[in-house]
């Protein structure tokens, strides 16, 4: 398997590669339209041919390079079927599955930070990759105060699902603002504040009072997500 | 081997933890100040102890955090013998041994972005890492204009050193400033502009016509970093 994590400055947000090496077959999930062609060239350079964009969810805080790199590409967009997109290639459902060549994709319902949330499990010699999106981040779990956000679910989605995945699962979050990469389940699960709640009513206490600020893109980023990145 | 990349945003300065799975020692490679509580919270986490913080060379753009990680752990702090650092654990030199555990770090000096610059090589599972600060950057190298800089002996660096390593080596530089975070000595080979040039020759006459202004930290980072980041 071909793996690059890339990071956007502005809006803190990971993107990644995944490639195979066998019949160069690339994926990329949640990318940010400022760095298309950077996307380009280092598919270009690396031999691969993009098939498909993934979205965890429909972001408010960047604006994704999905509909250009499909004009660029031909891939193929996928997003929750929840978002209820007009123009994504394909409505995605829980328990999808994505080949890219010889690499299995396999797409995971995770409501909670949006109603649209999904998180992308993969495997690559007998080691797990979780790409979690905003459900949980590295020391934290995404916000559920918008978007049909829900801490209940949110809660579901990462006690029932994701922590469930083998405690030596890559995590690699959706975005993180300190300047860490990557965690494993077992790190989350030990040292994660919001994963040391007893039960569901905690953690929706937890969740309510953390009283954020709206993302400063939201309002113009949610509508243009819905469209792909056409703006 | 335990491995975490880490990011420090306002210099893009890449810092690398490497652990002993069955000794827990650590080493930090460029560190910044900064962020030396989050380095030190990680290395809680993760149960490890901090034996070594290595510097690449006498940074320009940051304050190193290695005075404060000595301080609060009793790691002993390198830099190359070149740098002349009144303060400084162990002066290092070409071939300098840095044992972790049981990893092995080979420090190769590679002078060339300035006199005092290290690379650091280690072998994990049949796989090179090569950590080559500001001398080899991804699809770049790095400027060679103060500091006691010289192409001439980047040149030597890349080409007699750094790119006789193994194709699949990976590349873990200093920084990037387009949120790329890892290559590969093949790629750097055949993708990265500077080095495609027919001979130390053309190399100096590249690097002579960059033309860069001076980093904006220079004037503070470089007498902070002789003094261990103790200002």
């Amino acid at each position: 398997m071909i793996f690059r994590q890339l990071f956007e400055r502005e809006s803190s947000t990971y993107t990644y590669l995944i490639g195979c090496e066998q019949t160069r077959q690339a994926v990329l999930i949640d990318t940010v339209k400022s760095a298309v062609d950077l996307y380009l060239q280092l598919l270009e350079e690396l031999n691969l041919k993009l098939v498909y964009v993934l979205e965890t969810h429909t972001h408010a805080d960047h604006i994704t390079g999905a509909g250009a790199l499909r004009d660029a590409t031909g891939a193929c967009t996928l997003l929750g079927e929840e978002a209820n997109s007009p123009c994504v290639s394909k409505a995605m459902h829980h328990g999808e599955i994505i080949n890219v060549g010889q690499i299995v994709i396999e797409a995971l319902h995770t409501p909670g930070h949006t109603d649209d949330s999904y998180s992308f499990i993969l495997e690559d010699k007998s080691q797990y990759y979780a790409f979690t999106g905003d459900t949980l981040l590295i020391r934290g779990t995404g916000r559920t105060d918008f978007q049909n956000g829900s801490a209940a679910d949110q809660y579901v989605s990462l006690f029932d699902h994701l922590l469930k995945l083998p405690d030596n699962t890559w995590v690699y979050p959706g975005h993180d603002y300190k300047g860490w990469m990557v965690s494993t389940i077992a790190e989350e699960k030990a040292h994660n504040p919001r994963l040391q709640v007893k039960d569901v009513a905690e953690y929706i206490a937890l969740m309510s009072n953390l009283k954020l600020p709206n993302p400063k893109m939201m309002d113009i980023a949610v509508p243009a997500n819905r469209a792909c990145g056409k703006v």
